[in-house]
């Protein structure tokens, strides 16, 4: 019996890996245009490096690239990347098609709804509220507030606690096979992989029970499972 | 001879108390609708302590507020307030009137101008930067690159030294009588109160030599210096 379904954030309710990638590019060009004397993809190659040595959630990847690029510490040109790509962040946050749809009709099916994501845990709190779906989640679980994240197992089993649920009673929906598909599938969920971002040709090993390309999919999977 | 005019930011070159005030209260409201359960003014009493405690470049003031009240901490409540705080903020961020015509004129008669503000270096580089300001400053100093604030006379004499300015042939210009306008004076700079924000009714004690209404009339006494 179906009880309830968690669901990974990005790149699974939103189409994070695009709009992130496009807010950069448009940063960097407002960086060269503020005085980042540079061309534009070497400015690219350096940003990406940074991000890839320090981690998506470092606070200071503009400031590395002024300083790599420079030799020196400008607030003008960091402060205008700042704005410029928070700018782009909000008008391109929008849900994948559908999902509003989705999300009315699961709840309508008496179904507990949960979001469990990597990050910080007002970054990813932001999000839910911009893109207007938070009203819709029982409960929201991030790694910031259990200290480890995913594919760790204590996680999600730390998200079904939180949630009331047991695993063989719960849906978990995700975008990665590696970090949410098969911690999941090895708990016991019914494993959704929805085929978004940039993991979408991951080899899937046989961990997702289903395979969807939009998560309208979803409302018969769960009719399919509670006529079981 | 007048070369340079140092201009502080908050209070000087916009509206800052109002904003802030207007951002906060609408922050509050959009935290007791997402279900902080408390009072209206009963809420702004304690967010008004916190920051008076804290100071406002605390960057946990929401936290602390929605700890007081439920006794626990809630990311949504708290992203809600930090949302509708940044959202109203920049809607009302714009430069006073005249502002932007008074600054085309005092470059058009020759004049370095600087801004030498207390703050964070990026926060009031956003500012300027969203104010639309930014590129009438030769230079902006702010307290946290300097390590010390207004009104401690080396940090004014910091921002004369990067501006390549001597005090008698500089005009400062502040809402500040504290802050501002005694540590110029006592530095021999000229010295112009603007009576804006929420010190404009603070005794003089006659450290000012002029004292405007608005930015514009600055243009007349630098007019009247070059005379002199």
């Amino acid at each position: 019996m179906i009880k309830g379904i968690l669901f990974d954030l990005d790149d699974t309710l939103y189409n994070s890996s695009e709009f992130v990638e496009i807010a950069r590019r448009e940063a960097v060009k407002s960086m060269i245009d503020a005085g980042l004397n540079i061309d534009f993809e070497e400015a690219m190659n350096i940003l990406n490096k940074i991000i890839k040595d320090k981690g998506s959630n470092y606070g200071k990847h503009f400031d590395d690239l002024v300083k790599a690029v420079l030799g020196r510490y400008d607030p003008k040109i960091i402060t205008t990347g700042i704005i410029t790509y928070h700018n782009v962040k909000f008008a391109l946050l929008r849900p994948y098609p559908h999902t509003i749809k989705t999300l009315i009709e699961l709840k309508a099916m008496g179904l507990k709804l949960g979001v469990i994501t990597d990050g910080l845990t007002i970054k990813q709190w932001e999000k839910l509220i911009r893109l207007g779906i938070y009203p819709f989640f029982d409960d929201v679980i991030t790694s910031e507030e259990f200290g480890l994240g995913k594919p760790h197992l204590e996680f999600f089993k730390y998200g079904l606690n939180r949630m009331g649920l047991k695993a063989e009673e719960t849906i978990y929906v995700g975008d990665r096979i590696d970090k949410d598909i098969k911690p999941a599938k090895d708990l016991g969920m019914i494993t959704v992989r929805i085929l978004k971002g940039r993991y979408k040709d991951m080899e899937d090993d046989g961990y997702s029970d289903y395979t969807i390309k939009s998560l309208q999919e979803l409302v018969d999977i769960v009719k399919e499972l509670k006529n079981k």
